[in-house]
């Protein structure tokens, strides 16, 4: 593809021209057979929880945190001389920053970007009212009902990136969807990028575990965008950690400062397991977050002052029994609600985590504290969903049944995002006349006018009476998830891809696995 | 127990006593051990998702329903009595009313009422920021892992009355919290109230099927709390069903009125199925439960000036395949938001359903659609949250699985309603200032000071690590529930009922069941 046709491809534009409330509906989702859309604009607003107030108090404890306590930065050299040159106070590497000194750099951040999928009509916006929901991240277990819990393999990798593609209500291939732990570590990255890129045409992410891998990732979206266009637009994402609390390790540091070089977006994310890595109280939990969020967010901007960043967050709780993490439960929901107040204020697009659960099983566990987890993500504002779908077992493991559960849950947000629509249609006053006092709605000329795309129709969720669900079968919703995925796998069809661009990225990764010894840590 | 020991025991009075933030701080929820509280009351703001103007068109379409459509009120000639002297136009049964008749009519109901229990610490107050968990309501059909699906008795009855008062996450006894369909219909609702006074002192629902057993619960609530207080004091409520679309039936505004003439609250309900009994777009099935539930509360102001009364709403969607309803969708769920605003904008208590879904099973899909279901009452600013806990199967089971599974997720809500405090001690400096970079929290002052009240403890979610779960069994979460209610009811303890009162009680069930029939229908 080129670069005119990426540009062209802005749905967000595309949708202004339509107006929004046309073009809305248009895209309204209709279930299981829905086309999905290439991301949402959302059409309700935040849920704002916490008074300016306190929203004040706690920015004030994140310029404390930073300017007395302050952030190390280790083993990166050109870090340090970037927040010298910055004016922050050195003292080995620690770094202290004056309060107003993080936002005055992040000026230069845009609130909005494209990220460009080698499908334009995939393309996604990142901020502002729009929605990506993209897949789990990171695991190094699968499961399924069949075989139970194990590493996950390259195969497993392709698998959940087909599975991605496959559903209509996911809108990003993700990154590191599982770890391919049957290739060396030191390879896997190519292995990975190229699967997103080979079995899926949406946007996704690269690898930030060395700053090679990174510019291994990024060189090979060069050689499917073209190096002018990546230069000039956002074609890959980096979720970079902070190491909780207070640090920046120089494995983060420099993918991060790699990632922004090349003007592709880092996704900056503290990981504060209150109690452990943080305070045990969520409002210091939140202020920490702020502080180490903002230092990391700033960097890129001193790397390239414009490149687009994602402020990221990932609160959780503890079972303060087991000393075990948490996950779904009410202190990071109701926290992550206020994380987007604060993103906002800063005006970069935020990025939440999703669906959520330390259950071993695709249970009623799972989708209880996931949907929580979930919900909170959207209702905060959070322009890109990492671990929409897939996760169980506290971040372990990634689940092939709970996978598209989580992916049918992203179909129904969507028409929850839509929120309500008022006009004369919808209000259906010539309904009421029509049918008037004791009758019913089923025939009317309204109902058949508007049936065909009234209701969101999940493909999981068991809407039959009783006895019809019995008699075929009196399967649970893990089950019936574990015949979707099979029929989605069996199903599924490869995205064209040129064989150009093909040859060129399976030559690059050959030169660059001949040039490596296996390292498997 | 006395009227002034329940009139001194507003909790909502002690509350403001001791403080809001302190007194939260102590009432601080601590998980599966946790003492509870009477209710809640929410300190975080409602979820408002839809613009004044939107709201605006959607009350003048209500107003165009009642003025130009109009409501049926069948067999019931003292409630066209009430409406012909109030000025409504009135043709045969059909009433129709000029914009704004009702909302001068509502005036005088009450923003907020204390519905008291026997057990004064255990009152309620419904309405304002407060939020009452009630169990769910009028499933002929009980399920338990053991025994599958089977009609409910009265000794399931007995067991939910007892989960529920067992269960520190409910604040409400319910009402028909499933059919005893062993117990003849005309005879049954003597039997329920009795179980809610007897194994329960918490606030409770009498009989709405007749007015004779309306009024038959009314004089019960009466033995117990005595005649002269209970009409100056609210202590049972009647739910009462709208018959949509637009026809009140006599059955209905009988039960309705009887409540109201004794002071007692009415809820008032429109079950909409969208496509069914109401149109099948969202904003004209809002507009009319509107119209509907302001017709329902106006009558029992025009039978008693002042009575306590409930705004409720209860919308759902349908499968545009099978025909089926469905539950926990995204449609209601945003809905709901909408009735909140529009209940807040008449100054009423409201009325949501809680915890819903068609899922046949204590499985994935039932607590996706439960959880979607329950977090949009909480956010829509119920005050009353029928149907919190133990529905399955499209409003026609009661799961003693499910049941816990909710009581336990209310629990979470009390923790996520509380949101987040700002001060001193939450914000932590100190500790960040005691542990700094790269340092963990583990056994900080600040988290020695904090961790015993920091995160929500569920008593149901696994949070153990996989090995650990394995070697335990393996256990679903339906599976630990099934376990949790059977040591629950082994556990449980009844709490104490004065002789005299179980006496009368019991002499008053006697003279009513010999003075009638059996009558299975």
């Amino acid at each position: 593809m080129h670069a005119s046709e990426a540009a062209t491809s802005n749905p967000t534009a595309q949708r202004r021209e339509r107006g929004g409330r046309q073009a809305r509906r248009e895209q309204r989702s209709h279930g299981q057979d829905g086309p999905g859309r290439p991301y949402i604009v959302r059409n309700i607003p935040t849920y704002d929880v916490m008074s300016e107030e306190n929203l004040r108090r706690i920015e004030q404890t994140a310029d404390r945190i930073l300017a007395e306590i302050g952030i190390e930065f280790r083993d990166d050299p050109i870090a340090l001389d970037h927040w010298r040159r910055a004016g922050a106070r050195i003292d080995g590497e620690l770094v202290r920053f004056e309060p107003g000194m993080l936002r005055e750099i992040l000026s230069t951040a845009p609130s909005e970007f494209v990220q460009h999928a080698r499908n334009p009509a995939k393309s996604v916006v990142i901020g502002g009212r729009n929605v990506v929901f993209s897949p789990a991240y990171g695991s190094p277990f699968v499961m399924d009902l069949d075989r139970g819990r194990r590493y996950g393999t390259i195969e497993d990798f392709r698998n959940f990136v087909k599975l991605a593609q496959a559903s209509p209500w996911l809108h990003h291939s993700g990154g590191t969807i599982c770890e391919p732990v049957d290739v060396p570590v030191n390879k896997r990255h190519l292995d990975m990028v190229y699967a997103h890129i080979r079995y899926s045409d949406r946007p996704f992410m690269g690898s930030v575990t060395a700053e090679s891998r990174a510019e291994d990732s990024i060189e090979m979206a060069r050689l499917v965008f073209g190096r002018d266009f990546v230069d000039r637009n956002c074609v890959i994402l980096g979720n970079v950690n902070v190491n909780s609390p207070l640090v920046w390790d120089a494995t983060m540091t420099t993918a991060l400062r790699a990632y922004a070089r090349a003007n592709q977006a880092a996704v900056v994310v503290p990981f504060i397991l209150g109690g452990a890595m943080g305070p045990v109280t969520n409002a210091g939990a939140i202020a920490q977050s702020l502080a180490e969020t903002m230092a990391g967010c700033a960097l890129t901007q001193l790397e390239r002052p414009g490149a687009p960043v994602i402020f990221g967050n990932f609160l959780s709780s503890m079972s303060l029994r087991s000393g075990s993490p948490t996950f779904g439960t009410p202190e990071p929901a109701i926290g992550s609600m206020i994380v987007g107040q604060l993103a906002r204020r800063l005006n970069l697009p935020l990025r939440c985590s999703g669906n959520f659960t330390t259950s071993k099983l695709p249970d009623a566990q799972a989708m209880n504290e996931g949907t929580m987890s979930m919900l909170a993500a959207v209702h905060c504002g959070a322009n890109f969903i990492l671990h929409s779908a897939g996760f169980l077992d506290g971040l372990l493991s990634m689940s092939y049944e709970k996978f598209v559960m989580d992916a049918d849950f992203c179909g129904a947000l969507h028409t929850y995002l839509d929120g309500v629509t008022v006009d004369d249609n919808q209000l259906a006053l010539d309904a009421f006349r029509e049918v008037g006092p004791g009758s019913h709605f089923f025939g009317c000329a309204h109902t058949m006018a508007n049936y065909e795309h009234a209701f969101w129709d999940s493909g999981i969720a068991d809407n039959e009476p009783f006895e019809k669900w019995e008699a075929a079968g009196s399967e649970d919703a893990a089950t019936h998830a574990n015949r979707k995925w099979k029929a989605m796998l069996a199903e599924y069809e490869a995205p064209p891809l040129d064989e150009g661009v093909d040859e060129a990225l399976k030559d690059f990764i050959e030169r660059k696995k001949a040039a490596a010894d296996d390292a498997w840590y």
